[in-house]
């Protein structure tokens, strides 16, 4: 939460003024959210936008794919940022010392106590976004798929314990489970991987925006929507709510009908998917430098749903028919 | 840097929808900008807004007198924040357990390298501001002025020299030359008393905003020519820009006249003004916890305009005739 490269006023007016066509600026806010990267939200004499400077954390050889994608989509009618071309048509530059890229400015709240209705906004949205993703020409590796989960517990599997007696267990168990019963063959394309309640707005009930398509990648297209059932679909006790699941999963089957094999697949990508987040916040969790300013989330809340993925015997249980 | 409270979208969406009548929310960024408050920039189907919520280092007590003060300045065209009052008519309210108000935003940019010009029209806004505060019923007294400098150097006295071993004398001199030599009885008013660059907003050459009042009270107006006399006019190798200053004397002498014993005491107002932020920052140095996520400003800029200062013999050293 943060904006961790400072550009001055001056330095981005000049920026705007030499690189791009969208008018002078006339206001610049940094934006305090947001872990990986510095946002600022600026106004011109013509439009807002956000501009992004890229941190560390987002390698610099995966931004034409991700700047590329966001381009692919929003010309496909998907409501995620565009990014803002230059005089010289190139979209990324650097800025500050650091990759950067303007893009458009989505209006929109993000949901945070959700509503079944928002379920069935994402699930028909999500679907779009595959459907529209077919075609781009580049491709990104999930650096954070099956193959990445063993060596990422190796990394916290002897502190493990000092979170929860539970874990080490639970975790050795589901990826023996991955390793055995992952699918082979489903259906592929480019998945968001990430797309949790705060990277989705909101006006009304109408769904206005999708953004942060920085873990974006090519995979199979049901593991996003396993990634939105643990996002989405459990309430604050940890109870999973089938209502919720059942929308997200027949908007998504409106626009993109789900094969069987699929939906065969989906409580053990929800195993993965649960596995996954677990992973990284029990490696944050474990790693957060004493008195940081961000307070790293906790990973029993994936470990809880981990466990409720692994008592699914069908994707019936998910509410389908 | 920061925003502390962290406000939902729809906690927002309902506070404005119940409280005021400004449209419906569309977006909410927090802003990492300002270390005292929290400050949200929103969009509604009208118009974009500040909203704030004040942090524990503002006392609430002094609330009315901040958004009283910008309500008086806002209506007599002074080009600050104006606070919006909600259909109880009331401009201060809480969210989030935090007090809370909703301004106006104001467009513009802030300097980060100080050209001439920004001089000449702040020197002027700061004189209309002065002239736009009077006849404003409420008063504050200013906390940092000097009588309260003691105290303050009191509780860093024994770590000074941690800082640089030249503190202790200088500081302990310019205290026992405040004692002696502070005015009593020039112009007073409503002063700004913290109108640096990052206040203080332009749109090319023209000055569009004067921000943050949260150090506003009743002193010298003097006191806050002094106060930017230092924050403007030092280059960045602490060299006095005696143009700078000239420009800023005469832009505000254009729209408000000063007495002779206001420019006599200007040497003398312009060493207390060096002391006040020497002090606080020196306090922050030796007080910021380890690791903090702001780093606090280096005490030793100040030192060096206040050593200028005490070098300067008469009001003609700013550049006026």
């Amino acid at each position: 939460m943060a904006v961790y490269t400072e550009v001055s006023d001056e330095e981005m007016a000049a920026f705007l003024r030499e690189q791009y066509d969208i008018g002078e600026l006339v206001s610049a806010k940094g934006i305090a959210e947001g872990v990986e990267n510095s946002n600022y939200l600026i106004r011109t004499t013509q439009d807002s936008f956000i501009l992004t400077l890229y941190e560390k954390r987002v390698r610099e050889e995966d931004l034409p794919f991700f700047l590329g994608l966001m381009d692919h989509l929003a010309e496909r009618g998907v409501p995620c940022p565009r990014p803002i071309h230059g005089r010289d048509d190139r979209a990324l530059r650097r800025l500050a010392g650091r990759p950067a890229a303007i893009t458009s400015f989505l209006e929109g709240l993000w949901p945070k106590r959700i509503q079944p209705f928002h379920c069935a906004e994402l699930g028909r949205a999500l679907a779009r976004l595959h459907e529209a993703g077919t075609g781009f020409a580049l491709s990104r590796r999930n650096g954070l798929g099956p193959a990445d989960w063993p060596p990422l517990y190796e990394q916290a599997a002897d502190r493990a314990h000092e979170v929860d007696a539970s874990l080490k267990p639970l975790i050795e168990a589901v990826l023996d489970e991955a390793a055995r019963d992952w699918p082979t063959d489903l259906p592929q394309g480019v998945i968001h991987a990430d797309l949790f309640p705060d990277n989705v707005f909101f006006i009304g009930e109408r769904l206005s925006g999708l953004i942060d398509f920085y873990f974006a990648c090519n995979d199979f297209l049901a593991y996003d929507l396993a990634v939105c059932l643990n996002a989405w679909c459990f309430e604050r006790d940890r109870s999973f709510n089938v209502t919720k699941a059942r929308l997200l999963l027949n908007g998504y089957r409106a626009e993109r009908p789900l094969s069987q094999a699929e939906l065969d697949a989906l409580p053990m990508l929800c195993r993965g998917a649960a596995l996954r987040f677990l992973l990284t916040r029990l490696y944050d969790w474990l790693n957060c430098p004493e008195g940081a300013y961000v307070k790293p989330k906790d990973p029993m809340e994936y470990a809880a749903y981990l466990t409720f993925h692994r008592g699914v015997a069908s994707a019936g249980a998910y509410g389908l028919d």
